[in-house]
């Protein structure tokens, strides 16, 4: 077979019959070369999710300099860490592994060959893939952590919140409409929202981001990130219409990243083990869903979609989950080793500290305001720290912060991809502590030079 | 926030301004009953895939007869099972358990708490999240089998078949082509394959089904299930355009189903581990494909649509295949235990006669002809013997097979999801024996009944 698709390219041929087609050709061509820079720019930037490692091998960046990232850091020489490319692009949970490491065979899990054969988890939950096992452990950890509302709530469980974002979106449009509902969500948003509404080209949704162009007495979909991906802020809905329905991703409101203020209880809520436990390969998420039609059609999407969500994957989320809740509710377990929160949370004040110390050196980078609350769970008061810094490049003569700190061989994510300016980058603060000393020493060697 | 949605509801408290929003109103009410009618049309049907069980409640099935059924039959006495519902609509493969448990703990797998927490898997490969293992595991298992080419071949893994082919979808339409490209398959096809194309009203692709209704020298799409599922014929594509781009899904194409006559060496071909293992509740897939742009836009779409796939089905997949191939490998263990393929394909004869058995009772059904072929792997010649039966209802009085079986209590899957004739259902033949047992005495005693 012929390598027949590009991705973007022109389908041509069009019978043009009259000024009205001609008008809409012409509109097509515009939205086509449109169409055809976006995916260049795509291109340019190495990968949509920050995940193209293969694509990027073709990018201006030597492979033998690629091949020198691995998902887990080799030991190596001072010179070795110092000339590859530290990846801080993407949110990979890497952190936490130390704690697991330290934790040892307690979330160890053991699964036979004969178990968990079948699709079904439980034929008498409206989702029937939801293994009981982690429908509990997940209501316990949040009774716990006293993060989130779980009564008269349906857990929905996907192959991460990413799975379940789309769900909710399959669910709320109606399959019938004449035109696809509007998703929207406040500039800087999270940078796969758009990739994922705009995918398919699905005539139920149309993402228009941070535009006012859409009516607000019609229903509409506004993604409101509590805490916010990629600038830890602090925002509820903005738009403030009528036929807003919200969709609220609280996959950050855990204590270690913000202080918990009190129980979320909004009508959709996604969280995700990725940044809860640091889990990301494990591709587990759940929802929480007041109402049961919208349940029931989430369910129906992640049934049609991949039929189901691994056991394995459920079964390995329950036992980790437990075991954080054990940590906490059995007091002698707790004066052998760190809690789960405690380690989280005390890593990521010691890593906000060195970037704070990094770009208070100079004048050349700066950071958010992050707001101070008090946290119901630890009883500390703390300022968010989130698992992402939202950074600036000050210097009159960086455009483009993302390209300048390639240049130094630190991969982040600018500030197009989350509706924003070229200015900022979105840096993932919670990879292996190895690579990100790696990054604040760098950092703090650039922000000390005279110019740029 | 208060609830909107309710996924079939109007949404209130709109202020009518003008007529032109009394029309939009209007417009909303209709569809609103549009979609009412549409998801009780879903509901009188138990469930699209046949998973809806909880929906099933609602559908005139005393809740109480569902109850008795759970993924996993628990010994009752012969009242209890006689009085069950038999569910043969999906194909969950519980049928394989039996075996898993006959082999011990050769494929039982321990999980540290502190593996497998990055994205990645190997940043070196297109494939970004495969795990090294379990493509080992799969090109081993294919080389000894004998059904399918993997030199020269990108893996891709994905979250059960029904992702991948998602992915090849969005890896074979051009973002930007004017009109979405047909997808086509001949009648009877998976029934699973229009609901995903349709579900989110793609501008990239439209289901044709079984029609010529599209123009065969433009690019187009041909589904070619191989053996098929519903019928277990034995076909290559049969609509000839010069435009015809080949999905090719082998998922039955292992020797306990069909004779393995040739090495499967399709551009773009789909395996499960749910029909080749049984074990379905691990969510796993993978795809041989040749075309390196095509791959590489399949691990986009499934880096977008769930930033992955599970490894811990993976390595507990790579495990089982391993295992697998080890009994073939290893003279010593295949002396001890069946080995896998040879249990399979015993099971699935022992069904087969049980079944032609009970057909050939009396004259209310009927059973396709199946080929016959020569199994290059285990060296027997036999007929096709596939995980599904096509068994057609040929008494006059019986339009709805599907419905008369119901009856029964034997729940199946009607022709008319398969683009078929209602005349027609389909039934799972690689369920738990306790199950197949009592469908095939109720079939028995139906059709020696003198009238319908």
């Amino acid at each position: 077979m012929p390598s027949r698709v590009t991705g973007a390219r022109v389908v041509g041929s069009r019978k043009v019959k009259n000024q009205a087609v001609l008008l809409v050709a012409g509109h097509w061509l515009m939205l086509s070369v449109a169409i055809n820079i976006g995916f260049l720019l795509k291109i340019i930037h190495d990968g949509n999710l920050g995940m193209d490692w293969y694509a990027f091998n073709g990018n201006g960046v030597a492979v033998s300099s690629l091949a020198s990232y691995t998902a887990e850091p080799k030991p190596g020489n001072d010179v070795q860490i110092q000339e590859k490319y530290i990846n801080l692009d993407h949110g990979d949970p890497t952190m936490y592994q130390s704690y697991w490491k330290q934790m040892g065979e307690r979330t160890t899990i053991v699964i036979s060959g004969w178990q968990s054969v079948s699709y079904f988890s439980d034929t008498k939950n409206l989702c029937w893939f939801l293994e009981p096992g982690f429908a509990k452990a997940v209501t316990r950890l949040h009774n716990l952590v006293g993060n989130a509302e779980t009564a008269n709530r349906h857990i929905v469980v996907g192959t991460g919140s990413t799975q379940l974002f789309q769900a909710v979106l399959y669910a709320l449009c109606p399959s019938d409409a004449s035109d696809p509902m509007s998703i929207v969500s406040a500039a800087p948003f999270y940078s796969s929202y758009p990739l994922i509404a705009e995918c398919l080209k699905s005539g139920l949704y149309k993402w228009k981001g941070y535009t006012n162009d859409f009516d607000k007495d019609e229903p509409y979909i506004e993604l409101v990130t509590y805490p916010n991906n990629p600038d830890g802020s602090i925002r509820g809905a903005v738009f403030n219409g009528s036929g807003g329905i919200l969709i609220h991703d609280v996959a950050y409101y855990w204590p270690q990243y913000t202080p918990i203020s009190s129980r979320a209880d909004h009508d959709i809520m996604l969280f995700t083990l990725s940044k809860s436990t640091g889990h990301a390969g494990t591709r587990l998420g759940w929802a929480l869903v007041k109402d049961e039609a919208i349940a029931k059609k989430m369910v129906k999407f992640i049934e049609i979609s991949s039929i189901g969500v691994s056991k394995d994957s459920q079964n390995r989320a329950a036992k980790t989950l437990d075991v954080i809740s054990d940590t906490y509710e059995d007091a002698e377990t707790s004066n052998e080793s760190k809690r789960f929160f405690d380690f989280g949370y005390e890593e990521m004040a010691k890593r906000w500290r060195q970037l704070r110390e990094a770009v208070n050196k100079g004048k050349r980078f700066s950071l958010p305001n992050l707001p101070v609350g008090k946290c119901n769970f630890s009883n500390r008061t703390f300022g968010t720290q989130p698992a992402f810094a939202w950074v600036k490049c000050e210097h009159a003569s960086v455009s483009d912060c993302e390209s300048f700190l390639k240049q130094h061989k630190i991969l982040t994510r600018g500030g197009e991809h989350f509706g924003s300016s070229k200015k900022y980058v979105r840096i993932s603060l919670i990879g292996y502590e190895e690579d990100y000393n790696e990054f604040i020493r760098r950092l703090s060697l650039i922000n000390s030079e005279e110019s740029p």
